[in-house]
């Protein structure tokens, strides 16, 4: 594997930061090359702006052509491009954070706002079927992912049943409207509950269930998202009616198969 | 009223600015009272870092302790503890945003990792009953909150068989996750639906239904999340199985009742 770990923790001290390490060190045993985009020890702006784009102050920002624009013409801000190259070259990618109010901290949602403009993560279109390409498909299918999370939460809380919401569910928004969206295959995320109070013993369990998971990552079954454009949905991009419940079908309505559970 | 409108748009002159000024003279006109963090205008820092605890960094960084420390001895770091005086002077808050990867742009989320620090908006404990106060409960109980969300997407695939998941789905996080989390009461959200290509007459249609939704927000029926401890949830905090649908329950076994639709 090629992988570019992506990695959001203040305090390289912290229970991520060893995990990080250990993961590090699993890849090199194993052979496998990676590069490293550590967002607070590089200090990464994630603040999207008209200066990511050379963009004329004096005319409107619209967001999606600015960028468009930027990177047809090679005037994304160099710390983008950067990053664009390191995804280039990967071909697996790991994103590694803690839990913040359920979802990335700021630092690291601000990676795909700014890394993920037009052009290179969305608003690709077939030129054979003049179809856009997403969910499943675009410039970055044939990589893969996998999200490595701490939480303070005990597992049975990230459940299917249990009061936070399931993980799968939270990481929707990242596994699948973002990922998936750009092509990229998601395997199940490795959560690593009760992060707050981990024990020595604990840690240890962490480290073996990472060392465990990095190694199959090429050959472990990815979340099985449904693909946009192989007829589950309609030309109105809806599920077609016999694919969800009536009511409040939620996510899972836009996987083929359901997940595995994602606290093992 | 007395409303904090919450924006994160990087350019006023947006269809996201017009509809932030149409709905502060859509209040004054009704007389309620507002204040506005405007985040690009402010600067807002979104990065959560051992500066906002006054920490010392020889120190390890447990971000739940430190900030909790430093919000009880006011150490907290004064652009915090500014946006914490103007929330707890509010009694509705608006959050608005478009919609980038399925979230909040990096400087919103950067506002709840920041302001919502251990002691005010999470790890508070009942002293009658030792319980932990969330979901439903807190010490920001009794506001309410409004999603205003800007979106390129069509309104239908945001819906419950929209490729992109359900609006409420993707939401889950910040509605259920961060407000009610906090005890904040959540009104449905107000979707602006293919935003990036708004005409004029769109434009008029948007502003009519924030026109609409803002002087009735006191009286709109919230989303019915459940409480945590009010018996939908078992003692090890999972739902009790006759409230959840088998396999995958997704969020809206969260609700007592269907949310409204999204796309009104």
């Amino acid at each position: 594997m090629k992988v570019l770990w992506l990695f959001a923790h203040p305090d390289p001290r912290s229970l991520s930061g060893a995990l990080k390490t250990e993961g590090l060190r699993t890849l090199d045993a194993h052979g496998h090359e990676h590069r490293v985009s550590d967002l607070y020890a590089m200090k990464w702006n994630p603040v999207v702006d008209a200066d990511d784009y050379a963009h004329d102050p004096a005319d409107r920002l619209l967001v999606g052509d600015a960028s468009e624009r930027a990177y047809a013409t090679g005037r994304l801000s160099p710390d983008i491009r950067s990053e664009q190259e390191k995804l280039a070259w990967a071909d697996t990618l790991i994103v590694q954070f803690p839990l913040w109010w359920y979802g990335m901290p700021a630092i690291l949602k601000g990676w795909f706002d700014r890394v993920f403009v037009k052009g290179f993560a969305f608003g690709i279109t077939d030129p054979a079927t003049g179809r856009p390409q997403r969910y499943g498909d675009g410039k970055l299918a044939g990589k893969r992912a996998m999200v490595i999370v701490t939480a303070g939460a005990r597992a049975a809380t990230l459940g299917p049943r249990g009061v936070n919401g399931d993980l799968n569910d939270l990481l929707f928004p990242l596994q699948h409207g973002t990922l998936w969206y750009t092509g990229i295959s998601v395997v199940p995320p490795l959560l690593i509950p009760s992060a707050d109070r981990a024990t020595p013993d604990d840690y240890a369990t962490a480290a073996t269930r990472l060392r465990d998971r990095l190694p199959s990552l090429p050959t472990t079954a990815p979340l099985p998202f449904r693909h946009q454009n192989t007829g589950d949905y309609d030309d109105g991009l809806l599920l077609h009616p016999h694919l969800a419940t009536p009511h409040h079908p939620g996510p899972s309505a836009h996987y083929t198969a359901p997940p595995p559970p994602a606290h093992r």
